[in-house]
């Protein structure tokens, strides 16, 4: 299959599901749900769960038990934008293409709709009756430590803090493994969790992981330069008019290119060392690298 | 032991055990830790964690296993706190009589250390050594339940919605179990699961809480028009100058003091149904109801 098609039959399946999982209500919770939904169903690339998904695939775990723990990773991931949007941290109007939650509704409506989703990750995973309560205990602990002080937002404080001051590579790395590469990673650890991988698998794949959740966000870096409004959705280079470092300012266009590329390979030599067939898996990795360029 | 000793003695015990699980930090995680510190260690009541440890030593469980997880109670309810004060929500300068978090770091980081602290009571319940793993998914199941699309932010978003317009009495007390009594029926839920209570002794103990965590609330309302910034840590009225309807802008002071008087009572009695010592949690009960008048 094409991996075009692969991707939009998975993000598809996703759509609907993250639908069911945050439904419309009556009042009095039809306000929050909706504000919620608004940015939640947004046409996304859906990454994060696709990357669950076609982990748990690939060690023959069941896909159908994998959809509602993968969502929950798109609800954290969701809910860490409306929060990076908001006026007071990024202050990014627009957002896959439409205006930012806090634009459409008041700002603490959507303080609020990015709380609800991080918590309701927590509760969808909490009661999951497909699970183990091994597994969904395993799932909690990874998805917290990757969104939370040891991740995600570790990396967002050092990202506002990192504004309008000069950084050194070495510090970007970090902020960029935590703010973005944790998740990512987490999304692989995920798949290893439900297909119940032995330990050294999970190992390889968790390294798979590390290095391409890096690599995603140096391509983001380099999209940001090279990428227009039309084709990414947002303002073009937020980070150059926020004063941020990024890969492409600190080492150059041509450089970080060279940097994502050899994370690619490094990722792709993890994943050949397992038992599996890797086809989409590495597939998904050269299209995070290659995405726009 | 009076009351007053026992309050002291739990929170002093929850005040260091606070410091423990989000301690100081080296960089880079100075700034985020420290911030999520500032408001987590402000001298509180520490209500929420003391319900749940006087829970369990009614019910003969390990006091010391529970205090982490009491703990988690604290954290929820701090970072609520955290955004709610925010310019967007309630817009507080103060809180438990010092400057609100967004008052002293930048907004955003403020906005971090809610999410942090958030994200962290999770992961220190997923990640508890003393615990069974259906322990800790009761926890987190209860803990996600209260606050989250069903609880605490669903009673935020109906709260923020109420500002400057006439609502009954019914959705008032919607919006109080909502915002602050499911927390605290959580609270004394978690010293059922800690205890491994039975299934009958649980209902009454949520009855217990459910009822006397609408009376919390209700009394807040009452402290808000009769007690002084002095006593109770923030402006006065806040309510009032943010044109929100309480129960006693709806029934009057000397109603609204008699409803809260009769839950204490049903709370009691569903407390009274229980075969242990319930001498301390009534105690606590009523310090709840006539905490300040």
């Amino acid at each position: 299959m094409q991996l075009k098609n692969y991707l939009k039959i998975k993000s598809d399946q996703i759509e609907l599901h993250l639908g069911k999982l945050v439904p419309e209500r009556e009042v009095p919770q039809n306000l929050l749900f909706q504000a919620a939904r608004y940015s939640l169903t947004s046409s996304g690339k859906r990454l994060r769960p696709i990357l669950a998904l076609a982990t748990t695939e690939m060690l023959d775990g069941d896909t159908n038990i994998a959809l509602a723990p993968a969502c929950t990773l798109e609800m954290i991931h969701t809910y860490s934008m409306i929060h990076d949007d908001l006026p007071c941290m990024d202050d990014d109007d627009f957002r896959r293409g439409k205006p930012t939650l806090h634009k459409v509704y008041p700002e603490g409506h959507a303080v609020l709709a990015g709380d609800f989703l991080h918590t309701h990750a927590f509760q969808i995973l909490a009661n999951d009756p497909n699970l183990s309560s091994e597994q969904k205990v395993d799932l909690i602990s990874i998805l917290a430590k990757s969104s939370g002080g040891d991740g995600m937002i570790a990396g967002q404080v050092m990202d506002l803090e990192a504004e309008n001051k000069e950084i050194d590579l070495e510090k970007l790395k970090w902020i960029h493994q935590h703010k973005t590469g944790a998740l990512i990673q987490a999304s692989i650890e995920f798949g290893a969790v439900l297909a119940q991988a032995s330990p050294a698998h999970s190992k390889a794949l968790q390294q798979f992981g590390e290095n391409i959740g890096l690599a995603f966000q140096i391509v983001d870096d380099i999209l940001d330069v090279t990428s227009s409004k039309e084709k990414h959705g947002k303002a073009l280079s937020s980070d150059v008019s926020n004063s941020k470092a990024t890969y492409v300012s600190l080492l150059g266009l041509e450089n970080a290119e060279a940097t994502a590329s050899s994370l690619l390979q490094t990722s792709l030599d993890h994943l050949d060392s397992l038992p599996f067939n890797t086809t989409i898996l590495s597939k998904i990795a050269e299209f995070i690298v290659h995405r726009c360029y």
